[in-house]
């Protein structure tokens, strides 16, 4: 099928090695060619690590998407009937990363995850070489038992006593979220499971406006619906005012509809806000709800002796989400749903597959946690982190979370007073967010509650955002929130980050915002 | 931090090469320690590739979960706060590997997922390198592109017109089959995103009794509850009987119900079913209700022309949920719901979350495809999937997908009239599963259907598969179904798998149960 064209020239031998795709494994002699080309690649992926973190390299090279899809020289996007040649696998590649972003450059900020760890990398590669599924023990046996210690470590670390309870690796925090909401139903209204949401009255949810759209969207997806996620008023910090928590409860309460559960938010996605846990808590026991802790962004804090008070009452919630895949560095995907009773995940969602989860096996099924999830095949999600914990330990975790902070805050300090800066929220951000406008010289002069200002005010971030994105320099995030027009969102979670890359993004929006 | 005893001693070069865990990158001049570090891990992976698909290695080396646990020499789970040497870790590396299951080794039949596919591995530690996110063009230009381009191709070879529709990769097929039920609610309640269940009547689902349990778990997670997914009857080979479908939705509406959403299934998980897509896609059209087709395991038939009949009708489904990493062999995660209707997913699941989704940026926002998505953050699962199309092209697929047809006949073949076998359905297998009995020589003379046989037949494949995974030679999965008893289900769909594979397998199986 493949002719004679198709070569790879290795250039970490003297002479070159010819391999045409049908010969790598599962081939008869495939071994050598196989080799050969995994490490080819190897060699294209260490030099983009290498070049990753080298700051002289760009962040990225912007395209438009009609750019891409046209195809750049020697990339074509598109698929067809036939076979490349492996030479050509390798140059697609190498194209791939080349016209993709580099997110562990020390000069990307532009999401909550950030960097590349190499440990973590190391614990993908090993995860994809092993290819298995966390269902069973049977074809995932170290999996799961690194998964079921790591959870433990986990709780123990949100206080639970002896680090008892139940939790799961789940797609991301959108869905560790989601399945909050599912076990707090199911806790209060069992019978959902099996009647549906006619078995239960009309149920509500408490997230506050600052928090993470994902609440309001497992609202919808679950049968709640999104006008019952009722969104709480939160102080200048963009921290939940508990007594609107307890005023919207009442006023629910006398609509005849039930307060089912409240998510507080522990570590907001634009200004890094911690919602009063302890006083959140004091007003579920009261009416009796389930408190929910999103701390997908904020979790990491958990690991630090200098942080952690930002948690305070963590241990009273019912749930916890913390993503490890964002402020611990841990690569994507990395998160997970932590619940203090134990089953409950399990009673939730148990369907008793019989094709997999059969109770005449030789071990101990009860290590069969497929059942306790909302997903049947699940992604091994766990290796990498428990690689990471053990490379750098729990204090390795610590130290780089408090830099990450102490970073924030060395940005804070540099602009607050500046000129041509004005903070969004006064005050030393509580997590690594700083969230701040610039003021192009044009604009300095002028009535900052004017609507011409407002207008023009709103439109710097996303300028000053894409010239970055067409330099390739750095990047970094805006939006508006509330009646607040776009602002700069600045957020360290990248171990390669240091004090100078913040003076190089500072020094670069005002290269590139001067003039507008 | 680490004392110099933190080493590790090059295998390929001729002195050894000290590293220790600071001096990685980021760290300055890391360079050369992290190419060393990972050069030593790619090292053990490739030595346990090389060993997989040598058919004298085990498929696995069975330990109990208490025996993990309690620590193998020098393999130790607990994590502590304390880092460990490199050495350590790689250490941990190859004894994760060594104590885990070989998915690629020829003779692991145990899943729908087998093999390990070196271009689809090499996607993955690319993948992985690039760790990035899927939900904005901004981060991930290229796979953000790939991935429509790949969906318009599946949607092509489904047969909707210009392969026009929508789609997204999801974490597995469970969560594609909850997005479908999810759709189709939205299709015809809207109103149920904002205002709850209570927005419409009682909606009720159906799908085969050998249909996958996560249709049911969708039904439970959704709020339609689980007694509302009802449950049809099938033939003797597994396949949904059309007129049972019928009177069950009549049946349903004289209760006042609303008939919503049927689930065609196209390759079901034990027998390999292909439910009659024509005839329930008239029932359908007739009561004005959704059709899903699940075909998560089957999806890979479409690529055949030789076997892509079986999905006779498919081109007119509402939806198709198709996991290129069961029979094509992609590395796990790779799974797509496929909607035939454009802009429904959006509609179903946007929150237009500000700071994510600014419609204020530089290029063409249509691109961001995240807020069509359940979760915020996903993985990267679709460059596997586009390098291995690339690599193979479709008729490298369809190449695979015929070889292990054949190889499941070739199975059938020899087991049907063989003595100690019985099969669980007559006729060739629709698809690569073969379910049969093995009846020990003890139990021949028995009448079948006394209780004492039955009782016997049932420990009898539970223990075979007992002895299989202690002796660690091959991995096939059984289970009941219904009234039948304990039986094998074999599948194939392991590119290295031979006719040789297949003959150890049944001498393996008689082997060990010949005595039982």
């Amino acid at each position: 099928m493949l002719g004679s064209g198709n070569r790879v020239c290795s250039t970490s031998c003297s002479s070159p090695v010819f391999v045409i795709i049908l010969d790598l494994l599962p081939a008869k002699n495939g071994e050598e060619a196989t080799i050969q080309f995994l490490l080819e690649l190897v060699d294209i992926l260490t030099n983009y690590i290498r070049k990753t973190f080298d700051r002289s390299t760009k962040v990225l090279d912007f395209h438009h998407p009609h750019q891409l899809l046209e195809g750049m020289e020697g990339f074509n996007l598109e698929l067809s009937d036939q076979p490349e040649s492996l030479e050509q696998i390798l140059v697609d590649c190498r194209d791939t990363l080349k016209y993709g972003v580099r997110t562990g450059h020390p000069r990307f900020f532009n999401q909550l995850s950030t960097g590349l760890d190499i440990i973590g990398l190391a614990g993908e590669w090993l995860t994809s070489t092993a290819n298995t599924n966390m269902f069973t023990y049977e074809i995932a046996p170290v999996f799961v038992l690194m998964e079921q210690l790591t959870l433990k470590k986990m709780r123990e670390m949100i206080g639970w006593p002896s680090g008892e309870g139940d939790g799961i690796f789940s797609p991301g925090g959108a869905i560790s979220n989601m399945y909050s909401v599912m076990i707090a139903r199911y806790k209060y209204f069992p019978d959902v499971k099996t009647k549906g949401m006619s078995a239960a009255p009309r149920l509500v949810l408490f997230t506050s406006e600052h928090s993470h759209y994902s609440i309001k969207k497992a609202g919808a997806a679950l049968g709640f619906g999104s006008e019952n996620v009722v969104l709480l008023s939160t102080d200048e910090r963009g921290r939940v005012i508990p007594s609107d928590l307890e005023a919207k409860i009442l006023d629910v309460k006398q609509k005849g509809y039930h307060p089912l559960f409240v998510n507080a938010t522990a570590g907001s996605t634009v200004y890094g806000a911690f919602d009063p846990i302890n006083e959140i808590a004091d007003i579920c026991e009261k009416y009796n709800m389930w408190l929910h802790v999103d701390g997908a962004w904020g979790g990491g804090l958990l690991m630090s002796r200098k942080h952690r008070h930002k948690f305070s009452g963590v241990e009273r919630a019912n749930s916890v989400t913390w993503n490890p895949h964002k402020m611990m560095g841990v690569p994507l995907q990395c998160s997970a749903i932590l619940v203090r009773e134990k089953g409950i995940l399990s009673g939730c969602n148990s369907m008793c597959a019989g094709y997999l989860f059969q109770p005449d096996k030789q071990y101990d099924v009860s290590f069969d946690t497929g059942d306790k999830a909302i997903q049947c095949g699940r992604h091994v999600d766990i290796f990498k982190f428990w690689l990471m914990w053990k490379a750098k330990g729990t204090i390795g975790f610590e130290q780089h979370i408090d830099r990450c902070l102490d970073l924030s805050q060395y940005l804070y300090e540099k602009i607050r007073n500046r000129e041509g800066y004005e903070m969004v929220f006064q005050g030393v951000p509580q997590h690594t967010n700083v969230c701040f406008w610039y003021i192009p010289p044009s604009l300095r002069g002028m009535d900052p509650n004017s609507q011409e200002y407002r207008e023009k005010l709103h439109k710097v971030a996303p300028k000053i955002k894409a010239l970055m994105m067409e330099s390739g320099t750095t990047m970094v995030g805006y939006q508006p929130q509330g009646q607040k027009v776009n602002f700069f969102r600045m957020v360290i979670s990248n171990p390669a980050a240091l004090q100078s890359d913040i003076d190089f993004l500072i020094d670069e929006i005002e290269r590139l915002g001067h003039g507008l």
